[in-house]
């Protein structure tokens, strides 16, 4: 007997599109008209199947092989370029790009559906087109005319990778420590000098050009992250002659080790800019909340695949010794490995509401009907997806963890796979800002600057729900969650004082108010999924009534941590 | 300026033996009258040089070159064959062994102690030798005198090492589903035939003789668990004859991989019984108890390196952003990377309290002066065993996971070694019993069997220790522990209650029930810690306080979800 029917990721994405409104309000979106829940869904089954029968089959193969670097060239897994061809001949790259560029016109929604699909079967391959998405948008939002002219195309059509170079040796988390000169030949050209860290996709083989977006200091400009520009730095030259930018080795990771992690020295390279001088942060910022749903959306599809492997392992696996149920049982009966397989599927199907409604808020963002419908959404979603980014990838990590769990000793052995899916999903905690500066982000940025009023209308939407689901058949349990609302409405206040007064003080707690943020968020959300999913007892109702029992009371722990920090502020030593 | 002072673990262990008052019990036993808490520290000190001199060293290597299997044997990494011989020379396998057999007759106490600071060390290495004590203990207590003649001797002085053969492919968790047969020769004497895996140590080039204690069915003997027997199978038999057991392969393991986990064939293997027939269950775990506080000694090691490790990184690393610092400050003075640091102290610390509580519970059970003091002993050390075992190792893969957070990028790049602990103490959260296990023990045997009668003593220690922090100048935030003790006090029968009217109901909440057990434990040793540390502010007074406002809050989460589940009790599906 398998473990309770595992639901696949595109069933799950289609139950989300099609039951909690979010192919609805795309629908109402001018330029989404034509692309119905069922056309978009064919997007996503299309890349469901790419995912499983192009990219798994070459996950073991990269974290096995690894990548190889010699001589300033970066060897990636066999099989991995190939791979690329695909891809690119099917016209994934362009999915959510503009038409009037090329581009399909997707929305962000089909896009997250696509890395979570590529991601959750093959991490370290989704690596290398992943900057991709968001260099289009950086040169297409940001570019001069000249500069869209020469680049956007051949990055829509994903003829030409990308990468985002950010991290220094001694500028991680901050940014304003950059060194990396650039000097003016021109107004819009520029000499870069320095050397950057942590470069995914710094070289390959997949395609002959790269297009580095680089964060570099003018001589003009101020200290700190303020004086930062964004250039970009291609590989070859539109004269075809090789830029003085070249990889100079490959970092040997814990994981994703089918991504070349490269070191980059920049010579005097030539490098364009994009925007305005000293801009870099904005145009960074820009495609942020894109970037982050995206590694938040990677997470969620490792936690899938963790979850899948454990479930069919642990319903293939019999041993006598299951309390209450027959001798030869599978372990997946053994209420132990029930709650391992049961925390694990709650955490993936809740992700999976928490990232869509993130995702569609983003389309509505550039999309809504009027500029404050669309000032409202860009709000929403900047509240999110720090929640997004840090929470499925502290799941994900979690998740793999307790799949390793059920696999028991056989887990540990690296033939298994699910060592890899931990070990993979260990870094999307730590790149793309870490998980506590998405904490801080969420805090300082999106909760204290605005008074609470974006977190508090989201909240009003999250609560209705709730209430929704106390006056209907809906599982118990609702009303402990409408407790925390209230509880959480009187703290709030008081929080975003202590942030005021005493940043540092507030600091400590920043990593419980994401926790209690996203414990309400997913209250509202499982209020609505258990509400749309009335009939389906093994569904989504089953999911929230674990979710209800099992999880929510960490938000009221964190809640108490919180009051406890505002009643005595302690701030780090 | 460096983080707060980190103590080393010798430093600790001294704390603990001479302040906690566990050198003074310890005195009160017969055979430890001459080793004063001054005396045990030499051997402690010494052990903590021999592990980094010796041992750290060779950690790195160990996981770079693994192990390698050629024709039945194994070649271990560059150095690791000579650390054994070093540590042989210096007499540590002989510790803790009665001196009546050449042992030098150190308490458990010194034993754990040995183990914490060698797999804090190298872990992968401390496997080698991590199965001679238990192998000493059950031919010591259960060996014929013919037996104990034979091959007691060598396992004392460490000049041959030993195995625990259990697991089999379709035999993990259930011991019952053990297919390995043994054929009578003599009532004392067996032909071992069967497969088993995971055997760490079955092969290695340390030593040229191994002693196999190996599970097996006689034909004679009852299905399920209480039909197995224990009998020994040396690789080499006393006449000089290569007895036939082998090794057929070695796994390829996310982490300890300088360790050889062996797959092993008994082809009619000559073995000898150890114990009595159908005896096999009673002999292995009368060496669990000690068998599983040193897995929780090493999950403890381990976190110490790895906090040692990120707290140097963080008082090191220089960025300018730390709120409300000086310009030009360690990353350590950022409140969310003292979070991580000081939860990774409060954890090491913590566990350092509970485990040789566990430990001298141990050695009260052989040596206290009456019967019933040591039956009473015993039950503590069986009672806190599982807690030992599941939490220590839960603490440390939490811990390494939080030390590499703490690295960002560079924790994720094998050359800093910290992703080697997160990987290597991923595993003893499985072996010799996973921490599920563990908990279904904790709640089933050593809660509900005896209603609660030694955890009842227990709590009522802890909760004294928690009534005089009260009345002294101790952290506030004791008054809620003391809550918790009488919310527990309330629940417990309830819970018994629900063990015994529905196992299922009540296994699913086994993981809480050790979180609470565990929590209200630590608030008595917390406040036993802070009182005898007065006057060191930045001791265990402020980890006691860190600890209250930060973890203990969890103890009341794991309250509730007991309490919700014994109002509805749910089983898994």
């Amino acid at each position: 007997m398998a473990y309770r029917e595992v639901r696949s990721a595109t069933d799950d994405i289609a139950f989300v599109l099609d039951r909690l409104g979010v192919g609805d309000a795309l629908a109402r979106l001018a330029p989404f008209r034509e692309f119905d829940t069922a056309t978009l869904m064919q997007v996503v089954n299309e890349a469901g199947r790419f995912a499983r029968d192009v990219l798994a089959p070459l996950n073991a193969v990269g974290d096995r092989e690894g990548c190889h670097w010699q001589d300033g060239e970066v060897h990636t897994p066999a099989g991995f370029a190939e791979a690329y061809r695909q891809y690119r001949e099917a016209g994934w790259p362009s999915l959510p790009c503009d038409p009037d560029v090329g581009g399909q016109g997707l929305p962000i929604v089909a896009q997250v559906a696509l890395q979570e699909l590529t991601a959750g079967a093959n991490l370290a391959w989704t690596m290398y087109p992943g900057i991709l998405h968001g260099a289009y948008e950086c040169v297409h939002r940001f570019g001069s005319e000249a500069l869209q002219d020469a680049w956007l195309a051949p990055l829509v059509s994903g003829e030409w990778l990308a990468t985002m170079c950010l991290t220094e040796p001694g500028a991680g988390s901050d940014l304003g420590q950059i060194r990396t000169r650039a000097e003016w030949l021109d107004d819009q050209t520029v000499r870069v000098t320095g050397e950057k860290i942590f470069i995914s996709g710094g070289e390959q083989d997949f395609r002959p050009n790269i297009v580095h977006l680089v964060l570099a200091r003018t001589p003009d400009a101020p200290a700190g992250s303020a004086g930062l520009s964004l250039f970009l730095v291609p590989k070859w030259l539109p004269d075809g002659e090789r830029n003085a930018v070249h990889c100079t080795g490959i970092e040997h990771k814990m994981g994703i080790r089918g991504s070349a992690t490269c070191s980059m020295a920049f010579e005097g390279a030539t490098g364009y800019l994009v925007g305005y001088p000293h801009g870099g942060l904005e145009a960074m910022f820009a495609m942020m909340n894109s970037a982050r749903l995206h590694v938040g959306a990677s997470g969620l599809g490792l936690a899938q695949s963790a979850f899948e492997m454990s479930a069919r392992h642990a319903s293939e696996r019999v041993q006598s010794r299951v309390p209450g149920a027959a001798s030869g049982a599978p372990i997946a009966e053994h209420p132990a490995v029930w709650r391992l397989l049961e925390g694990q599927r709650v955490a993936v199907e809740g992700a999976r509401l928490l990232l869509y409604r993130a995702a569609l808020a983003i389309d509505e963002a550039h999309h809504a009907e009027t500029p404050e419908a669309q000032q409202q959404a860009n709000a929403l979603a900047a509240l999110l997806t720090p929640i997004v980014k840090a929470m499925l990838t502290e799941k994900a990590f979690e998740g793999a963890s307790a799949a390793l769990q059920v696999f028991g000793g056989y887990g540990y052995v690296e033939e298994t796979g699910i060592s890899q899916i931990m070990r993979d999903a260990r870094i999307p905690m730590i790149y793309e800002g870490t998980n506590e500066i998405q904490a801080i982000d969420l805090f300082m940025r999106k909760i204290v600057r605005d008074h609470g009023a974006t977190l508090g209308q989201w909240l009003d939407w999250a609560r209705a729900q709730v209430c929704e689901a106390l006056t209907d058949d809906a599982p118990g349990g609702f009303r402990a969650a409408l407790a925390g609302f209230d509880e959480w409405q009187a703290l709030m206040p008081d929080a975003i004082a202590l942030a005021q007064a005493s940043p540092r003080a507030a600091l400590c707690v920043a990593g419980e108010v994401m926790r209690v943020v996203h414990g309400l968020s997913m209250a509202g959300l499982w209020a609505q999924a258990a509400l749309a999913d009335g009939d389906d007892v093994h569904g989504k109702r089953s999911a929230a009534r674990y979710w209800l029992k099992f999880i929510l009371p960490d938000t009221r722990r964190a809640m108490g941590i919180i009051a406890a920090q505002i009643a005595e502020p302690e701030t780090a030593a």
